[in-house]
């Protein structure tokens, strides 16, 4: 029902003819690719070619600057994802996709659930945005008091990304409990391990919701046990990611030094996509650790049978910090 | 019985030191990580950093440039592969990865099939080009002439890599019959399809002898089925491999206005590694035309559920050469 995408096809055109751009490199991820012809046959009535990307573009973060360069386009189109990463040598237009949503009764399925809180926190991934404010008139009529955070390094309120969260935190204060509205249980679980309050997803497409507490512990359980299995390892492996936004050499020299100080060895080890045969190869690392896109650790760390720890969870293996510290509380494992 | 690697791991602590390299990236294909450690070792007890490549590496023109820039490294040792990419603003050591063999009575065991020839070829991938002089030797002992080409562009007599056959078809006027002598059927299958001349694949590691011809004539009747499905497309997608050893916009280009020219579109399409999923995403392109890496349409065309065309084929898709010129014979489907 919801199954409709709004691009802004408008807006993709008036900026390729205001820059004269005539080489284009139009990108965007697997599950919006299928609808870009529309987009596609505008660019080249106005003359302009069209290239396209078929690298995986998973975020913000995947920006085919390299792509762009080597295919010597004057424009990157960058399709579903809001403006990230910054300083580029070539212009890039960032293109909305949102699902083009209206309230059809969902949320008033969980009316006695949601009414369970008198203040709740909403947020969403950049596809639902829009649904943001109509589910707020929704459940202020309910009586409910409701909170709409705005973050930083996002383009909308509300929004989040998977490794920003500013937008909900910034309510955190005044809220009993979050509301995600949107696909996927990834945004949502994210939030849940940097709060204490209780989370509930919302997937408007099969309208269900989900209390995030459970996936919760059982995550923390998984990386508990990842974290002890960690312990003994001697041969550390840093994912250092190389794409754009995902690149942080510093933090990673970080971490190795801190490890070599306690007479282990770490390595640097580049990559762009995770593929865990790849990285698995090694089979003299024992632990990897993950610097690059957090859903390494939250979704792709099942793909991998060695652990792979974010940084803070490293600190606890090293023994630096407290399990309960990390987790911001102690009843949880 | 082969499984055990030969790395001149001095040959990198000789250029290591002389050059004074500092930091250095190893990059090896997946097959070759879990034996790098040793060589790790001796680098780390010189004082060199040692990072790892994390990205698939299917062959020298997988070399890690751009990871090496990121990673801000002062040498590359790309291991398993031999030279093929010039060019660099990083210095590279390759490393040359090749089994340990020994005759071990196994070329004995196809002494009547291999007896049916008076003259044969012979050549291998670099893994087991050490093995080709010691065959010749028992081949010639049987009384048969032996030749083992000198390529261009591969480092070994009668060395091949998937897109260069060069050292076989030097000596081909000069025999009956080509023997690979090598793991996988890649490289005799890419053999087979430029010669019209017998082509047998002997596999030293699981003692098995191979006569191309049926996977030949297997492998051309499904290029003919894509390609007569190619001739209905109305949407090409040019691959453009952005490894360095695959880029080939020059080409991309030229096979896009030819395209053009015949009322049809087409669009170049970057990637760096196959993924079928994000290629097939563009749901509105009928049909994929391979500039990167003949591996892809040779071995990875399964798992696309699009045609995906050499360059060749695609003339023949669209009518400008005929299939019996492509294949060289008039017999074969």
């Amino acid at each position: 029902m919801f199954r409709i995408f709004r691009l802004d096809e408008d807006k993709v055109l008036n900026e390729v003819s205001s820059r004269g751009s005539k080489r284009v490199l139009v990108q965007a991820p697997e599950g919006l690719r299928p609808y870009l012809k529309p987009m596609v046959d505008k660019l080249r009535e106005l003359g302009v070619t069209v290239l396209l990307s078929g690298n995986p573009c998973y975020g913000a973060c995947n920006l085919a600057l390299r792509e762009a360069e080597m295919l010597n386009v004057d424009l990157i189109v960058h399709v579903g994802h809001s403006p990230m990463v910054s300083s580029s040598r070539i212009p890039v237009v960032y293109l909305d996709a949102q699902y083009i949503v209206r309230e059809n009764g969902c949320l008033e399925r969980f009316k006695e659930t949601l009414l369970r809180f008198r203040s709740l926190g909403l947020f969403s991934s950049l596809q639902f945005i829009g649904y943001l404010e109509e589910a707020r008139k929704t459940l202020e009529e309910w009586g409910l008091k409701v909170f709409i955070g705005r973050g930083s390094g996002v383009k909308y309120p509300g929004q989040v990304l998977g490794c920003n969260y500013t937008s909900p935190l910034e309510v955190e204060n005044r809220v009993e409990g979050f509301l995600f509205i949107g696909g996927g249980l990834f945004h949502p679980l994210g939030l849940s391990l940097l709060t204490s309050k209780p989370v509930m997803a919302l997937n408007p497409l099969t309208c269900s919701l989900r209390d995030m507490r459970d996936l919760k512990r059982r995550y923390l359980r998984r990386r508990y046990a990842s974290i002890v299995e960690a312990r003994d390892g001697e041969v550390f492996g840093i994912l250092v990611g190389l794409e754009p936004g995902q690149f942080r050499l510093g933090q990673a020299e970080g971490l190795k030094s801190l490890i070599e100080s306690l007479g282990r060895e770490a390595y640097l080890l580049g990559f762009n996509y995770l593929d865990a045969s790849m990285l698995e190869a090694y089979t003299w690392i024992d632990v990897f650790v993950n610097t690059a896109c957090p859903r390494l650790s939250l979704e792709d760390s099942e793909r991998l049978s060695k652990p792979i720890l974010s940084p803070a969870e490293l600190l606890v293996a090293l023994g630096l910090i407290r399990w309960e510290e990390y987790i911001g509380e102690s009843s949880q494992t």
